[in-house]
């Protein structure tokens, strides 16, 4: 649907919390630079909230509650979506692309559950659907993937993409203090929320490796099928450990292509989505991201790495990335034709957890007497789990002289890739072994160079 | 002009070097992916080089030396080229868009030279110019900057573009070795070509700027505009110092918007475009970037810092981003419509570099006698130029004993932001005080926090 030459584009805005209000912000202050770059000029048709009154900073006669009224008027070309969750905004961005209006949105939950119905109806009437402000916030990433590797294949991304863990995963480790102790003092400075659960406990960086591995994959992947483990059960003896073995712990989401042999000469292909803490060498470009930032780290067969780094979220770089959507769909209007369209042809299956490969690093606090290394090592071989690295230490606040009581001694594992199943297994045996005193810390190992 | 429906999408490219033999093993071996990602088959309509004989590793029948034949054939829908320099490249390139073809082009120097002329061009056919490989090799940057932050306003962009130069600098920082020795070395292991210049002495690096700047601030701004510099005059005292200070010496390419008051009450906008050693502080995302890598850091005003990193040349890489750019117009013509179009429409002054405001890092050795100080930073206070910091220390290796004797010391100033003119000229005045023994190191100082 081509607007008539020299007719305004007109934007339906839906919602206008922190980043609604940024976006007109920069559609007012920088109309002069928008019409020059997108050819005819950007308008705002209307904003919808629910509450009139409590956006006093915005063009009044602009405002509607009639958001289903609004989404396919006639003046309206492409609608923005800042109001999150499920619903309204599903109906409301169903009914747009229906119209054929073009559709740009931050909504990253709907997206990673429901992104399959919101593609068919985009493919349906033609219309566009854009969402780099879903995941990390002003990092030009979504595009990238779409575009710029398009003729390229993405063997994995290890992305860290929420702000709030990273900034509590960074004080932890530089003041050594634990989690809780952090997370209040992250809330206090503004880096969580009240109810942090969305955050900590992986939520939303789940439904950003579900977007990310359905574009890199060509395959459709949604939250639910993104294994997940939050940061709550991180504690100080963890950081310290990995800061010991010259690595940091961050909250990783992972997209993994997995090839195999697939035994008969072949090799079949699956994809892993995954997200938890994991332990990366200090070397690792990702190491070095720390407080709110987010960075994503993307290997390409002929690209090799990459990684791009920003930040994840706020009102201002949340509106740019809108904005820059919003450049795309509005151009496409004016000029004809469309931005990519989903792409699903390789549908290839989405592995479980268990049936993923990883590697562990496993710290035991175990009683000091010849054999225990063996013993344990036992158990890793009956499970088929081969061990990379071990070290063994006493405990040194216990005394050499005390010859007749058992001593103790801190033995610290690295195995190589077997799968999580194979390893959870193997630890749950190891805890049960007598020799073994405590399972001090059990966290996975990423971004290894093999 | 549209293919007819089903019709292959047919690909001239012109050189078979490195690049070009990826392109090809790429364009085979991905030929199902690239389909779907097209929506029509990609095919190779035929590849132009001097001399067939030297090629025999790809399909004998595609080889031609008519290159000017080729690009206006029938069957070819886009030309990739990969020659490099700028003839034939340029008329080729020129008929090629005349005559309605797309054009993916890794040619920086053609780019940063001459571009105006291929855009005019592809302006006037309505054909499509892409040229990411140009920059940074397989790093996905010219897309962001065009599309992404279309809707955002770029303040500046600080990069690492020259693989060659960033490794000898790492390397020179990590040895305490001299540039001779070490250019030496890294053209053994072939970071270096035989003849360095184009990257030692800044060459490419300002090819680079050219396009960055032009993208960045929507203004034409050729290699010519860009003030350049090279690493040949650097030594291991330099580098040393600038650890010292907690920082690190990079060859940086910098695109700068300046926005000063115009006196009645408004604003006045320029641009710089800059390629030059300098001094950033440890602390900087760029200066983690070490040996060949590339990266550019872009600060915008809405979305904050951003940072892309990777490879920045090689066949592999350099040709995932030809192939990025070859969907992308396959897909415009398949799908009509087209991609974003030269963009000069700020047209904004761009600035000598005695106009634009540094600030300078100098280490003196001087006398050690009172007032030193004093006549010093009356010299840079007659030139309007102030002081940051100031240390003073006294040369370990001289006698505080020997009273008499004039003794050594050192001094090290950081300036504030200046005019580099009046910087370059302070230096000069401070150079011939006779209490200054000589001037160490003279270098820019970049990426502060102000």
């Amino acid at each position: 649907m081509k607007p008539a030459p020299g007719r305004a584009i007109g934007v339906a805005l839906l919602g206008c919390g922190t980043v609604g209000g940024e976006v007109v912000r920069l559609l007012t202050q920088q109309a002069g630079e928008l019409e020059a770059r997108v050819g005819a000029p950007v308008r705002l048709a209307g904003i919808a909230v629910r509450r009139p009154h409590r956006h006093p900073d915005v063009p009044q006669d602009l405002l509607t509650t009639e958001a289903s009224e609004l989404v396919t008027r006639d003046d309206v070309d492409v609608v923005v979506e800042v109001i999150g969750g499920i619903e309204p905004a599903r109906s409301l961005l169903l009914a747009a692309l229906r119209a054929g209006r073009g559709v740009v949105t931050a909504n990253k939950e709907l997206l990673a559950e429901q992104g399959a119905d919101l593609f068919a109806a985009a493919d349906a009437s033609g219309a566009d659907l854009y969402f780099e402000a879903a995941v990390a916030g002003a990092i030009p990433l979504l595009r990238p993937l779409r575009e710029s590797l398009a003729g390229d294949r993405i063997s994995r991304i290890t992305g860290i993409v929420n702000g709030t863990t990273n900034y509590i995963l960074s004080a932890m480790d530089a003041s050594g203090a634990g989690y809780a102790e952090t997370l209040q003092e992250a809330s206090q400075l503004g880096y969580a929320e009240a109810d942090p659960s969305a955050d900590v406990d992986g939520y939303d960086a789940a439904s950003k490796a579900a977007i990310l591995a359905s574009l890199a994959f060509h395959t459709r992947v949604t939250s639910a099928d993104v294994h997940r483990e939050g940061i709550a059960e991180l504690n100080a003896t963890d950081v310290a450990a990995a800061r010991q073995l010259g690595r940091t712990v961050k909250l990783l989401a992972i997209c993994e292509r997995i090839s195999e042999p697939d035994g008969s000469g072949g090799v079949t292909e699956s994809v892993s989505a995954r997200v938890y803490p994991a332990m990366i060498p200090l070397s690792h470009p990702l190491a070095g991201v720390s407080g709110a930032y987010n960075a994503v780290y993307v290997e390409a067969d002929a690209a090799g790495a990459l990684m791009f780094y920003g930040q994840g979220a706020g009102g201002a770089p949340t509106a740019s990335a809108v904005l820059g959507d919003l450049v795309a769909v509005a151009r496409n209007r004016v000029a004809g034709g469309h931005g990519p369209r989903e792409s699903a042809y390789a549908e290839l299956p989405v592995r479980t957890m268990g049936e993923t490969p990883t590697s562990y690093h496993v710290s035991l606090d175990v009683t000091d007497r010849p054999g225990v290394l063996a013993q344990v090592a036992q158990v890793f071989a009956e499970h088929g789990v081969s061990i990379s690295v071990v070290r063994q230490a006493e405990h040194a606040d216990e005394d050499d002289m005390a010859i007749r009581r058992p001593r103790g001694a801190s033995l610290v594992i690295v195995t190589h890739i077997a799968s999580d199943a194979a390893l959870r297994s193997t630890v749950d045996k190891v805890a049960g072994l007598d020799a073994v005193r405590e399972v001090v810390s059990v966290m996975r190992v990423e971004g290894e160079v093999s």
